[in-house]
């Protein structure tokens, strides 16, 4: 499993305010704890705190200092996102890149799949287009095929492609969770090799009461489905214990009683 | 989701016990404690202790004398199959049940079929046959499409048959989970509408350190598969509390803040 910690973003409100202030102390902390829990990439995104390329370099800059881990860099401005792709590849020459996130719309598909090619990075894809998010699981599945597609031709291998069926709160949403997993399956189907399949996670327990019984449940039958990226958070012990134990059963680890830990240490 | 309580078995120390002594205390308890946790039926087995027909009576009576819960008739021979349903049917006459269980084997199949239909039962079909449990995927479907055919021929409709794929311990089969998976969503696909899926639950984590959080891990990753019936153990609240949340991200419980009091109160 591919887990993207996601607790450097500008949207929390101890990140946000170490931006604002130039404080590096908040980011780094969460750079370490997240990697000392087991994430694989971290995410990093100004959130709404700040639009600036400058910001978005000394965001990207304060991490790579502190931690070896690689990042996913994310924003959905383009220029922004080109600016956080030349500071990462400046600090972090050979390091693995995720860039977070595409959707199917022409304007964005064909810059940021250019982008990927280009700083040699994965690119994660949403399934949304102009029209917004699709409810169905067509609709979905039409577009997780055409960013495939693009991304394929233009010379990303599917190991590098990541469909994102998005995950929709099941406070406001119910029906929703249904079609998510049934778009993972038919994802998995795309190609031989399938491409990554990554979920936002945290999405799903939006304004619930339940959020981490929520997000772990709804992750282990995402996984059975075929999904092996998320987006979540990575310092949710029972979340990382759901996850090893779900790879335990999919025979993607090797079973031992102490599982729990031989699963962390490797994170 | 169909919760068949695994408590009153002849192989737990305490019932096993009861069953000797001819004291019905501990089974009684068992019998309430399962029932107010939400089991939907409460399997009841003599285990090694005894092959008597007269103890497997006194054994039934002693649980449909304190609770209404319906009962799931378990033992491995005719004879006492037969007996234990006449009593279920002279102390219980039209209270739901389900006879666990039949194999493939066409000297176990034919009689037990039978018996679903005289006593107006359900029937769990496990995939096994004189060749023993399968390892694969391809032989599991294939026993359960025969003995689909077979009930479905003699008059039991797909709502009174439940495939069992044979759950085996993560421990010493960790490859045959994964398969486990595949042949319950092959399952929901012999019919429309489907057969019941049922799995024994507590044989995956059989000597393994982690057996909650296994048990319930397996079992929300068979639920997305398509299993809605599970022997298990209802009185772990974790597990209970994972099926609640499965169950709502299936959409099939309404969504509310406090939906794992909802589901509780249901039980």
């Amino acid at each position: 499993m591919i887990l993207i910690g996601e607790r450097i973003n500008g949207s929390f409100k101890d990140i946000g305010a170490a931006i604002k202030e130039k404080n590096k102390g908040p980011i780094q902390e969460w750079a370490r704890k997240q990697t000392e829990a087991g994430a694989d990439y971290l995410d990093v995104n100004l959130g709404a705190v700040s639009k600036s390329p400058e910001d978005f370099s000394w965001l990207i800059k304060a991490v790579c200092e502190v931690v070896p881990t690689p990042l996913s860099i994310d924003c959905n401005k383009l220029e922004l996102m080109r600016a956080g792709l030349e500071t990462y590849r400046e600090v972090a020459r050979s390091r693995p890149l995720i860039i977070n996130s595409t959707t199917a719309e022409d304007s964005k598909l064909m810059p940021l799949v250019e982008m990927a090619v280009k700083y040699d990075g994965g690119l994660i894809g949403v399934v949304m287009d102009e029209r917004g998010a699709p409810q169905d699981v067509d609709r979905r599945v039409e577009l997780g095929a055409k960013i495939f597609a693009v991304a394929n031709e233009a010379g990303l291998p599917p190991e590098r492609i990541y469909l994102d069926p998005i995950v929709m709160p099941l406070k406001f949403m119910q029906d929703q969770a249904k079609n998510v997993l049934e778009t993972i399956r038919q994802f998995a189907m795309i190609s031989d090799p399938a491409p990554h399949i990554s979920i936002g996670l945290s999405n799903a327990a939006s304004k619930a009461e339940e959020r981490t019984l929520i997000n772990r449940t709804l992750l282990v039958m995402a996984m059975a489905a075929g999904c092996d990226t998320a987006i979540c958070n990575v310092n949710d012990v029972e979340l990382m214990n759901a996850v090893a134990t779900a790879e335990l059963i999919l025979n993607k680890e090797i079973y031992s009683d102490s599982y729990l830990k031989a699963y962390r240490k490797k994170g």
